[in-house]
């Protein structure tokens, strides 16, 4: 089935999910939709980004997609059982593969969850992963710093990186912990130096990674996988400016051909 | 939904998936049949190999499990495909998981596949891959001497394993290949080695690992996780002799409780 595959997030973190489900999946089309004009969600109302992640995915599954990849750990915590009742297509978030993955890793079942204070106050991850191991210890850390960080491309700067790192996670560094879940889109990008900062001990869990892989799981199981030979095309959908998405696009991207559109989004 | 998971093998091999599920989703239970009276699968024609698996999972079937694990490679090969439209329930085979995680894994899309004679030559994990991702180099070894060497509990004789890796590996030594799957149920309990006899350079996928993985998935996706409160309950059921079943079940998994019943089936 070649119909492509609709990623949404606020902004450019779900780019790093769009990015794996294209190397994990190298024939499927995406077609990513980013809420820059309301970017971001983390520090919005849970109603307010229910509203705003409906009027997105209906935007997307208007553009015929065969499945919903919600690339926000924001989003999904709020409207992820909404989205799933709303359209016939299936619909995936990152937590529940992140929790997942967790789960697979952990040796001692005791776990940090690292994420937006939106997705720590909502209990999501703890929440995905007791449904399925009740046994699991979760310790959650808002890390605030974080996306600014990325957002801004400081996320090269070695030094200012290990300065927020030991301000966020100090207090974290004696934990029994052997499994630490990077639980919004963007920390990705600060997955190495994460590492480092608990000396290699702790296994990091990369959500979009995970989701990728689950993205794939659902496709077998519908056998709705794209053909072999077709030839993917990537659409990416901005609402509202577009010159700090492409600049962003680029730098993470940079091999990765597609199409660009720039829509005005707003609420009636 | 506390209705058993049902996991079947022709023999042992597929303990090693049950016990997996049983570490990443402690809520469920499972019924496992061991099919020892018919055992090795392998060595037989996909024809039979097809009837067996069917006569299994039927008797699985009727026995009220909410989702059947097809923890062979040689029956998820000759038969995943029929079963899949036999029944209302949910059936997960070993091959796609493996295969998917091979993706997920390897850098430079080239991988290794060890299996039985029988798995290798129906080419049903270059399949899988290339269904996924086209572009995969894939290379794929019979490896005749590894179900007999962990069935005679002989894999703990660390000379004799290192011997007969030898043999079976050589020629793979020099392959740029950063993935190896194992693909065979018996395989895990010699990971350790194979990991060292590639330097620890390659990755080495446990289908059965990645294949509880996919059960979770797949529980989530059709909210069908057992409630954390359940006790979950363990059934094992042996067509033909037991002795030499619980020897290996205890040799295993130790500290697992289960409950054990033999029953006869055969060819009407």
């Amino acid at each position: 089935m070649n119909r492509p595959i609709g990623v949404m997030d606020s902004g450019v973190g779900g780019l790093t999910v769009a990015k794996e489900i294209m190397r994990q999946l190298p024939d499927e089309s995406i077609v990513y939709f980013g809420d820059l004009d309301r970017c971001p969600y983390g520090s919005r109302s849970m109603e307010e980004v229910r509203r705003f992640t409906l009027q997105v995915a209906d935007h997307l599954v208007s553009r015929g997609i065969k499945m919903l990849v919600v690339a926000c750990n924001t989003a999904t915590a709020a409207a992820l059982h909404i989205l799933e009742k709303r359209y016939d297509i299936p619909v995936i978030g990152v937590i529940n593969p992140g929790a997942r993955s967790a789960i697979q890793s952990s040796s001692n079942q005791d776990v940090i969850v690292l994420a937006t204070e939106g997705t720590v106050a909502s209990g999501a991850y703890p929440k995905a992963i007791h449904q399925i191991s009740h046994r699991f210890k979760i310790q959650s850390t808002a890390c605030p710093k974080f996306v600014p960080l990325v957002e801004e491309l400081r996320y090269k700067d070695k030094v200012v990186v290990r300065i927020v790192l030991h301000q966020t996670l100090k207090h974290l560094a004696d934990t029994r912990a052997d499994t630490v879940i990077l639980g919004c889109t963007h920390y990705p990008l600060l997955a190495d130096e994460i590492k480092d900062y608990f000396y290699g001990r702790k296994k990091v869990i990369d959500s979009g990674y995970e989701t990728a892989r689950e993205v794939s799981a659902m496709l077998t199981m519908l056998k709705g996988h794209a053909s072999p030979q077709s030839n993917p095309e990537h659409l990416m959908i901005v609402n509202g400016e577009t010159g700090r998405f492409e600049y962003i696009l680029k730098d993470w991207m940079p091999f990765i051909e597609y199409r660009l559109e720039q829509v005005e989004l707003k609420e009636e």
